[in-house]
């Protein structure tokens, strides 16, 4: 099988250009390498069997050309920053909207068939039924939530117009080796600044499952194995949550902090467009056979190591992340 | 009250403004006349609550600049074709989702609170629960379906962000006086040009609900007065459904044509895209006190006649429907 990976060199598509190799399948990796690393993905640079393409899914020409002879398409490139929305209205359309469809014409113009979406828990909004099933209606909070929602249905219409298999993967967040950005960052960052104080967003009682991106790429490969629709919609995410207090004190435990004072700055949301408590419902994964490997405390400690020990991977990721020493 | 009214001057919209007229609400117009007709709202040009926008909701210093002072936008703007959207990829994303996020931030900028908007009963698909209810999910089988569906989930996130409350409709057919396009207007094009044949997208079995505009405005506005929530979903449809074939004979015999042989180009599909079964769960708009003055078959004689009697207008629209006799 051929493989091509939007956003390939990032956190998540690496793990899924790893697991590729590791099957046999060959690989292209198009990445714009805006938050993409190099680092990710350099083990594999003298792999006859994967190619790295800097090209941005927003050229559509260059997209339509690197996606020949390519049977599924893995589409992680995104804009995945979900506070940013609120401020800037036209980066999560064009990046993950007007993304996706460029990636569904040019997968039309080269007759691939198969694709693998990055969707997000933040299409729910602040669902009422937890955990959440599939079945749950969109409503959104966040133009993120709203630009994953929409390229859904986009993919959906492509689908059908031209006989595609879609398989939709609705995460909530993931953490794990070669994560670069959410709450383990930041909490780490702050933590760098000032050891004696972490001020958390919010009133610390936001309740949220974390995957660990083995685990999430397990189902992601178990369900593309597996499953037969035309439309594969499943939830990612770990049976079980964690607020927001009790993550920092995980992450203040790995990282060896001591005597650390908690401030909050209130609201029941960590910012606007936030959702409060994100718990998916997993049976339909559960019914094909995954299993979570690792738990949510897990994952956060395996996180946070991670970034204790890669400060040079971070440091290029935005400067932002000194080692501890 | 002082409404904006995208699309004001088509079929639907220009109903609503009758309505918001006959209130004593102040009614600006915003309409780009790519489809709108000065016909259907010529009769209030000399009401001082009554003002004509000729503009496009894609100019958003214009839609803005109109939107000073206004409580509340009825959003009906959109390209209604749902047919071309699988040759033309573009107009569906442009008209209907870009068109909506200019509106939604014109009245961001305007500090505008409320917004009522036409969706349809295309971002359900091929619903497997038949009538189908408001939470059912999104899976749209037309680009059409994909635009609304997606514009709708931009409408529940500025909703969150700048507290603003949606009434979103979503419309099976609607037929009655002003009625420009569609089913009725298909049949009796062809039957006019051969009043012996009528030849029939599909096989003729697909089932719609129609439903009368003056039903449909009275449903919005019975929604709009009563309905309290944040984001109000309402579908808005008849609780009786008709065939393609039943159709025809409606619109044959209402129009006097005598033994018209019927043709099918088979499939159980009308086009690529098409939704073969479509009956929406009122039950929630029902609760409110709404009931339908006038059935399917009524809906479809009235239009019939509409169109034979009217024969300018539709000229204007495309020059195609020539009177019969």
């Amino acid at each position: 099988m051929k493989a091509l990976v939007t956003g390939g060199a990032g956190f998540i598509g690496s793990h899924i250009v790893d697991r590729l190799l590791e099957r046999g399948d060959e690989v292209v990796v198009y990445d714009n390498m805006s938050t993409g690393l190099e680092d990710f993905i350099s083990q594999h640079f003298k792999n006859h069997r994967f190619k790295l393409i800097h090209g941005d899914i927003l050229d559509l020409e260059r997209l339509t050309k690197e996606m020949t002879g390519i049977d599924i398409v893995f589409h992680l490139a995104a804009h995945a920053d979900v506070r940013s929305g609120f401020i800037d209205h036209k980066i999560d359309i064009e990046q993950n909207l007007m993304g996706t469809i460029n990636v569904l014409e040019a997968m039309k113009i080269n007759g691939v068939k198969k694709i693998a979406f990055s969707s997000t828990s933040s299409v729910y909004g602040d669902a009422t039924i937890i955990p959440t099933p599939e079945n749950y209606p969109f409503f959104p909070t966040s133009l993120y939530g709203s630009s994953k929602a929409s390229a859904e249905t986009y993919i959906a219409t492509f689908c059908e117009y031209y006989d595609m298999t879609a398989y939709i993967f609705r995460f909530v967040s993931w953490v794990g080796e070669r994560y670069t950005h959410g709450l383990v960052f930041d909490f780490l960052s702050k933590l760098e600044k000032d050891p004696t104080c972490l001020h958390i967003l919010g009133d610390g009682t936001q309740k949220k499952s974390y995957l660990y991106v083995r685990d999430g790429v397990d189902a992601i490969f178990t369900v593309i194995d597996k499953a037969k629709e035309k439309m594969n919609i499943y939830n990612l995410g770990n049976d079980e949550i964690i607020d927001v207090t009790d993550s920092a004190k995980v992450i203040i435990g790995e990282a060896g902090y001591k005597n650390v004072r908690l401030t909050y700055e209130g609201g029941d949301k960590g910012w606007i467009g936030d959702n409060k408590y994100v718990l998916l419902d997993t049976k339909k994964l559960h019914s094909l056979g995954w299993k979570a490997g690792k738990d949510t405390r897990e994952g956060l400690r395996i996180t946070t190591r991670y970034l204790l020990n890669n400060p040079g991977v971070i440091k290029k990721r935005n400067g932002r992340l000194a080692p501890k020493s």
